[in-house]
């Protein structure tokens, strides 16, 4: 009550508009695993799995995108105006992450 | 019996000698992606859901590419024993699925 | 004097504090580059000129992620705090560019 | 004289078919590295530098797919047609080459 962790009050962030959004695309990723998988077990293709493969981490990306975008639009802006230290952190937190999903 | 379609001949390919191991990584992709959903649901940070998407992205990328190499040593292998045309056909086709790997 | 084109406005922005590291790492890449060629030159086996392409590449995008850094650190952070519409614009601009790097 | 070394003959590739066209590629990829030096130098909008670097680096994976694809069509066939193990070490090589570029 009135007590916020440190962590928490860092990682306060406005819960996504898009959520629903977010959980549809993100169930249509999970019926391609699934689908990944029902190909491999009937001895699918080599070349027709790998294009699925293609499609499910083509999908996680464009998530990801869009997460990204959302992220800086809300924490990021919001940090930004709080002070140098605070959006410091949050530029140096997003840099990584998008580090992190170019190589991946 | 005896006819073999030209869709089936074609895809004619040995099945994956490590089809449990594959299915294995799927299930875990699987467990990764629903992860994801309930990362989202709880409206949990953007950047650790962002980091949860690069590790399923990973996942699926490292299962990609041990596909590609069972294919290449199977069907790209048995295609350049068949003749030049065969070969040329097999290599251009997993060209392909490389560049869209590549670019996805 | 006091004229600012909505352009030249739209895009100020703080010269790079880390102009001369980024020519450097830039005149490096250009070396790689002419090394490739003479490494096609030269006839060089294809499975080594392709190693040296990927550490071309992967020079390109970390110099690639340190200027987007730089960017938010410096325009975005400028934006967020001129007002919404500002901090939307280049928080835009900026997703774009990271899903050009993404997908590149 | 009708020496080979064993790294010669195991690196024995026919030159590239397309050593001219892969030569003019890369004077444009350099052009490209060094119109970004400019761009630095003149204090560029850092967007516009992004977009430029995605340029690059697209035109350097194009490169990278096109001699894979050599490499596949030349080594790896005639590896296939020398025996089990030449095509095995050739496939292994091959998917390394192939990880790296997707990683980078």
């Amino acid at each position: 009550m009135g007590i916020v962790s440190g962590m928490e009050h860092e990682h306060t962030h406005r819960p996504s508009a898009k959520k629903d959004a977010h959980l549809r695309r993100l169930r249509r990723v999970e019926g391609q695993v699934r689908g990944l998988q029902r190909m491999v077990d009937e001895d699918a293709y080599c070349i027709d799995v790998l294009t699925q493969v293609s499609a499910a981490t083509k999908a996680l990306q464009a998530f990801a995108l869009e997460l990204l975008e959302e992220h800086m639009a809300g924490c990021v802006v919001d940090a930004a105006r709080q002070g140098d230290e605070a959006a410091a952190a949050k530029v140096r937190e997003a840099a990584d992450a998008i580090a992190r999903l170019v190589k991946s």
